[in-house]
C-alpha cells in the first residue's frame, strides 16, 4: 500500500505537470501572435486637406566616393497623419505632451466595438453609447485601462484611397467642409469618461471625432480628462472583439501634440 | 486503501498546482515589467554633423476663432539621429527598407555586453570578438535572434552632449574628421554574422561603427548579410546582461533607409 501510494502520489504529479505544461509554455515563448496594426508612412499617407502631408526626401542614394553603397533619407510631415497619436495637448491648454505620457500607458485591452455596418451604410454614423453598452452585453464590462476602437471597416476597405476615406481627396480649407466619415458621439465620449476607467479610443478612420464635426467635442472632452487617442488604425479585421492587447507605440517627440506611431496587437 | 489513493492524488495535484501558480499567474499579467530606453526627440537630439537634425514647427498653438484650445506640429529631421535604427538598404544596394522588415523580427533577446570600463578609459574602443566570448562564458550562447548590445556607458552618461557623445559639437563635414566614439569592431561583426544567428546589433553611441571609421566596415557587413542596427539607446544600465526581450518599435517608413524608433525592454 505505501508502494501503491508513493505511485499514485506521482502519477498525479506528471499529470497536473502535463496539464499545465501547454499554457506555460505558450506564454513564455518569444514567438507571441503579434499583429502590426500600422499602414506604412509614404506620400500616399492620409492627412488632414490643410496638413503637411508626409514628404520624404533622398539625401544621397548610390555609390560613395569610397567605393561602397549608401542610402539615406530625411522626412517632414504633421504630427497628426498616417496611424498616429494625440496628446492630450492636442485640445486641451493643460494637457500632457507625448513626452510627458509614459510608455507604459500606451499598452492596454483591445476593445472592438464593431460598427462595420451601420459606418458603411453611413458615412457619417456616430458611434453611441447603446454600441458601447451592446459590446458590454456580449463581453462583459470594459476592462479597466482599455483602447475602446470603433472598428468601422472604412480604413481596412480603403485606405490610403482619400476620397473614399475622407469623403474628399481636395486639399486646403476648401476640402474641411466636404469631410465625411464615422466618428465617435460626444456622448459615447462623456460615457466612456464618465463611468469606465478608459486609457484612451481609437479609430480606423482619420479623427476620433465624425468627418462632420464642427465643434470636435469628441477631441475637447478626451483631452480634458488627460486620456490619449489613436487614428488611422489598420488590420481592425485580424484582432477579436475581446481579449487582445494594444501596444501603441509612439515616436517620442518631447513636445509632440501627436507622433505617428507603430501599433500592434498581442492576441489572446 | 482506494480512499488513500484517491486522498494521495488529488494532494499531489494540489501540491503541483500551488507550485506552478506564481510563474504562471506573473506571466499573464498587465502589469509586464517594461523599461523605456529611447531618448526623447527635440532640437537637442543627436545628428550626425552632416545630417538634418530634428526640427519641430509649431503651427498653431492658442485658442481658435471656435474658443477651444488646439496645439499642432509639424517635424522634420533626417531619418538616422537620436534613437533610430538603419535599415539593410543603408548601407546595401539590394538591402531591405523599413517598409520590408516585419514586425516580429524587431524583437529580440537582448545580449548586454559590458565594456564600459575600457569605454570610459578611450573613446576609440572597439568592441572585439574576446569581449563577445566573455559573454557568453559567463551567460552561455547568444540566443538565437539576439540583439547584440555594446554597452559604453556613454549615453547614459552624457547625451545629449554633444562635445561627449560625439567627441565634438561641431556640425558639417569639418566636424567628422573629430569623430571620436566606440563602435563594434569589424571582426566582432563578421565573427557575429558568421557564427550566430543574430538579429542585429546595437550601441548606445551614435553609430554601430566607431567613430574614427572611415570605412564603416559594421556597417557595411551587418547591412549586407540583412541584419538590423540600432543607435544612440538609452538607459542601459537598468537591464540586465542577460535575460531582458528588446522590442525595437521603428516609424513604419515604407521607403526608410532607417527611422526614429521607440525602444523598450521586457524585464526577465
Amino acid at each position: 500500500m505505501q508502494l501503491d501510494t508513493r505511485f499514485s502520489f506521482f502519477a498525479a504529479a506528471i499529470v497536473s505537470l502535463i496539464l499545465l505544461a501547454a499554457p506555460t509554455t505558450s506564454s513564455a515563448a518569444s514567438e507571441e501572435k503579434l499583429v502590426d496594426m500600422t499602414f506604412p508612412f509614404s506620400e500616399e499617407s492620409i492627412y488632414w486637406p490643410t496638413d503637411k502631408p508626409f514628404t520624404p526626401t533622398v539625401v544621397f542614394k548610390g555609390i560613395t566616393d569610397g567605393g561602397w553603397w549608401y542610402a539615406s533619407n530625411q522626412y517632414a510631415a504633421s504630427e497628426h497623419g498616417g496611424t498616429h497619436v494625440d496628446a492630450p495637448i492636442h485640445f486641451h491648454e493643460h494637457g500632457r505632451t507625448i513626452g510627458q505620457v509614459p510608455l507604459q500607458e500606451w499598452i492596454g485591452p483591445a476593445v472592438k466595438i464593431d460598427v462595420t455596418g451601420k459606418s458603411l451604410a453611413n458615412r457619417d454614423y456616430q458611434l453611441s453609447v447603446e454600441d458601447l453598452l451592446a459590446w458590454e452585453k456580449k463581453h462583459g464590462p470594459i476592462p479597466q485601462g482599455a483602447w475602446v476602437i470603433m472598428y468601422s471597416g472604412i480604413d481596412d476597405r480603403f485606405y490610403p484611397n482619400r476620397k473614399e476615406v475622407l469623403g474628399t481627396d481636395k486639399t486646403g480649407m476648401d476640402a474641411v467642409a466636404e469631410l465625411h466619415f464615422p466618428g465617435f458621439s460626444p456622448e459615447a465620449v462623456d460615457f466612456l469618461l464618465a463611468n469606465r476607467a478608459i486609457t484612451g479610443i481609437a479609430v480606423d478612420t482619420p479623427s476620433i471625432d465624425p468627418g462632420s464635426s464642427k465643434d470636435f467635442k469628441a477631441h475637447r472632452a478626451l483631452c480634458k480628462a488627460q486620456k490619449l487617442a489613436l487614428e488611422n488604425i489598420a488590420n481592425l479585421d485580424k484582432i477579436p472583439e475581446s481579449g487582445a492587447m494594444l501596444y501603441v507605440i509612439p515616436m517620442f517627440i518631447q513636445n509632440g501634440t501627436g507622433a505617428p506611431a507603430r501599433v500592434f496587437a498581442k492576441l489572446p
